[in-house]
């Protein structure tokens, strides 16, 4: 059965979806993830750190994703166990190998803010040079406290990032990631649909995936969001909890679940099918929203380092709230994206 | 000559106005003056902190703005040595008075951020517990860092108050407070006007008063203003300089325009007349850019308390980063505001 030609424009497709359209989807990724593995390894594997084993790395998240993200949603027509069995061990693998690019993104993300924080006299990259400004007046204590909290940042998540490395290295070695990687080849060549999937219209599971999406935005407080300037997202900005701010948690869900309808509509219309504008904008909206607060609960975690300096502890409050100011920011972003893609579906 | 009538809902009257409307204005205005000031003496004077007397002393300082402002707005109808040596004297009267409220409302500002950063779990007024919360676990101390940080501001601005309150009490008793309420009470019988003022508008001073604050608000960034969520407001928060941010001077200086526009409308169409609602909303989004400005600077002040803990430290950090928020916040809404006030005016 030739695989439906799909209106690549119209989300609602006219006809029925065949199961060849998941087939072929998931067999196109494995192909891809066993291809990035392969450039993984030519370019040198986790070791080296170049720039190709990076990309190599990006891609091969990328199609363990996908492949993961296609499995749940369209769970009815796949091979039970070997579905269940097989999601878990995606995403150890996707998330092993996300931790190392996710510190660094984290690294950067922080010590731009501080030199941005700084204004325009502080000269960039100002961590190298924190030793130097020690020396400098004591009315200048606030930028010692910046360039101080940097280097602290600097070490801390360099450290976590070494770490992470080394973590990916040992994985990319270990049998369990020569299982999942023989269970990807198999999936390249052949598909375990179950009997029934043949019938099967996609159509359902991709529209469930969807629905699951618009229920969990429907919890969010958008119309707090929507208000510039709510100050929400700063309201656990003192309070004792350490732990990540549950207020965070439906939009981390709804970060998740966009994906994966993202994904679905790719099984239906086909990877190359533009990505409704709206939806990649809310994508990203969410992607910072994400960035932001891990990067506000590091800064607040840093400034829990035993005898650190009262000037590096004042950056660290700043940046901190800088980065839930910036949470905000990603919901009034999201909230502003989601308001047209409502108003575009009837 | 009788004062004219004038539409109280038209802002561009159709005639000329006469400066009798200046004078009954001058006169009604040194007439409240002397009115709060015997009835600031009669509630106890600045020594008792009464209600009454706080009132008292708002009446006063709402009087000697508008007697200030009136006298600058239509200078060239004014005896020139008399007004050019009263306004100094009515603006350290207004001043010394002001400053007492404006660390009791700093303080509160800053306490309610406190407050309210520390999210719903924290109980109110939790600066006079800090003591017992230091003996709260060591992961708790961020809660302990914000009650640490309010003793602190508790302890500065009360500090503050109570020297500014000394100074107005002895500002009140002074001979050059003497001077100033004589000069007043002359005003309130007989306003010294000009020989040629008799034959003169008051519009063109009126409209001139308008025409430098537009300009004014010309200079302001209303387009970044009104991208919300811009990060402008925090971009010095780290700055060296201790000094009030630069960035904040113009909003500052459009605040006092806007005043004296307001005064110059009441001297045009009387005091009665309802306030323009946009220039309300206006006003007041100033009035939060300043408290929110200075709250900033005193938190940011505080941490350079010698021998702080880290965690009063962050704490501060976050509060400075707070309501430099709420800078950033403020000056969306007066963009918002003066935009519709754009709208209106043709």
């Amino acid at each position: 059965m030739a695989q439906q030609q799909l209106d690549p424009t119209d989300p609602s497709t006219a006809g029925p979806v065949s199961c060849d359209a998941l087939a072929g989807y998931l067999r196109a990724q494995a192909t891809e993830f066993l291809r990035s593995l392969r450039q993984h390894r030519e370019t040198g594997g986790a070791s080296s750190g170049s720039d190709g084993s990076v990309d190599a790395a990006r891609a091969l998240r990328r199609s363990a994703r996908r492949i993961s993200g296609s499995l749940h949603t369209f769970r009815p027509l796949l091979d039970a166990d070997w579905s269940e069995g097989m999601r878990p061990e995606l995403a150890w693998l996707s998330g092993t190998l996300a931790r190392e690019h996710a510190y660094s993104a984290r690294l950067e993300r922080l010590l731009g803010a501080l030199n941005r924080l700084s204004g325009p006299g502080t000269p960039a990259g100002f961590p190298a040079q924190a030793g130097r400004e020690a020396s400098t007046e004591p009315k200048g204590n606030l930028t010692i406290g910046a360039a101080k909290a940097g280097a602290l940042l600097d070490r801390q998540l360099t450290l976590a990032r070494t770490r992470a490395h080394s973590a990916a290295l040992q994985a990319l070695g270990s049998s369990r990631f020569h299982a999942v990687a023989d269970s990807v080849a198999v999936l390249a060549s052949e598909v375990p649909l179950t009997p029934t999937a043949a019938m099967a219209d996609l159509r359902p599971s991709a529209a469930a995936a969807e629905g699951r999406l618009i229920d969990a935005v429907g919890t969010l407080p958008l119309l707090t969001a929507g208000h510039p300037y709510n100050a929400e997202a700063l309201v656990h900005g003192l309070s004792a909890d350490t732990a990540p701010q549950p207020q965070d948690a439906p939009w981390h869900q709804v970060r998740l679940l966009l994906r994966l309808h993202r994904y679905a509509r790719e099984v239906l219309h086909g990877e190359e099918c533009p990505v409704d504008p709206r939806l990649l904008g809310a994508g990203q909206a969410l992607n910072q929203h994400r960035d932001a607060a891990e990067a506000a609960s590091a800064a607040a975690s840093a400034a829990r380092t035993p005898r650190i300096a009262p000037a590096t502890a004042y950056a660290l409050g700043v940046l901190h709230a800088d980065q839930r100011h910036e949470v905000e920011a990603a919901r009034f972003a999201f909230q502003q994206c989601w308001q047209k893609e409502a108003v575009r579906t009837p």
